[in-house]
């Protein structure tokens, strides 16, 4: 756990330097209000994990966890404005909506999206091979593809632990196995996710809680039931581990920890 | 005028075939109505005559004018949407909110944003080496970068022409050479936009004219008077024409056409 939560502060402390506050001065206060909100930074910390299991060291990834969480940071500005979700809570605090407006709000995410591109590129290619580094643009852009954008339910993060072993080194099988750990490590958190959505409180979770049962949203408990789900979610754990048999315990220790704090987090 | 024709269509047909009709319908729907409701193509055809000046392929630079494309249509989208702009006629059609709702608009925008850097690099990649390639996406990025998402006002251009002269395989001196020459052409579109703006009307144009005096926007016609900016148009005319002296008059001729029409265009 300290593992994850040092890891999470270099995560903070490169995205705070990543987008420093200049002119435009509301958009980028609006983008950095939303990017340094503390989110549990699962995304970067599974690119950067992805990246130590095939031998990478962990800096060589971090601007590629940066681009990732500035992604992710982007599509949670939108999906709050009152015209989709229309959430005025989001990570504990007010939506960007509604501290800077909703014009503000959807052009800091219309920013923070090429941006993502721009900062992968430049603070990535004196460390990594031109032809990893434009298989990592690829990689980058499908994780907000038309998919990921229209579905929005799954959370897939397999593109994130793809993007960290490409930029790590890693080799065609390893990377691939990356994305499967990913896959179940993603639907994991969604199963998580829907389980807390209906046994715990708006304050514990940071957002508004029961919003699924409202919206009226398909979920793991609604479609088999809250135990049922937890089995589940102990099953996605099991897969998620055997895609790391062969690594060295050395190389596995930073995402088997990722993986725990998936399966366990109580918020 | 027709080698611009002929070369908008070619474009207008690739935009159709980067982006099918597939699932989610919705939003591709909402992403082809806009992208194919037949701009000026202005920007992909710089993209790929500034390619043409480096001595490239015009099919080279295809990708990246289709890129280049999308982007523009993205925050166009964006732009039209009620909490920017709230504006209703777009290219002489109903906005893309005004069609499939804002909610639509936003996720076809968010959309076509990442697929332009997917298509840019799948696209290009067979064709163009890396280290180009990693160059390119950077241009692209700046093309949409914090200051273009919030200026809004002048169209810089550069950035296009810039990224066909990479994919062109141009020199440093000669991509140098096309941003310059970009730089008065999108000066020089401002410029002609801004005259059309208090001189012809809104059937002429396909949008809302005299917005700008009804916005209080701050207009060449109203810094400098009409003449003035007649003037004005006609130097950045013959400041970007001094840019191609030196290449050779078949590489030249594309790019020549292209700011003979931005000077001359009547909407």
């Amino acid at each position: 756990m300290s593992y994850l939560v040092s890891k999470a502060e270099s995560v903070n402390r490169a995205l705070d330097l990543a987008v420093p506050l200049q002119e435009p001065l509301k958009i980028h206060e609006a983008m950095r209000y939303s990017l340094l909100a503390g989110g549990k930074r699962i995304r970067p910390l599974l690119c950067i994990a992805a990246c130590e299991l095939v031998g990478g060291e962990a800096s060589v990834a971090m601007p590629a966890a940066c681009a990732v969480e500035m992604l992710h940071t982007m599509s949670l500005i939108h999906d709050d404005l009152p015209c989709i979700d229309n959430d005025d809570l989001r990570r504990g605090k007010p939506a960007n909506h509604k501290v800077f407006g909703e014009n503000v709000a959807l052009l800091a995410g219309d920013a923070l999206l090429p941006f993502a591109f721009e900062h992968l590129v430049s603070a990535t290619s004196p460390v990594v091979s031109p032809v990893r580094l434009v298989r990592a643009v690829g990689e980058l852009a499908k994780a907000v593809g038309v998919e990921g954008v229209a579905a929005g339910q799954v959370a897939d993060i397999s593109s994130e632990a793809v993007l960290g072993g490409i930029v790590g080194g890693g080799s065609d099988d390893e990377i691939e196995r990356l994305r499967q750990f990913a896959r179940c490590v993603g639907l994991l958190f969604q199963v998580v996710d829907d389980i807390l959505d209906v046994t715990k409180s708006a304050q514990e979770l940071g957002k508004t809680a029961g919003k699924d049962l409202v919206a009226d949203k398909l979920t793991y408990p609604k479609i088999m039931g809250l135990e049922k789900s937890r089995e589940f979610a102990e099953k996605l754990s099991r897969d998620a581990r055997e895609q790391l048999l062969g690594f060295g315990s050395d190389q596995v220790a930073p995402l088997l920890a990722l993986a725990n704090y998936i399966a366990n987090r109580q918020n």
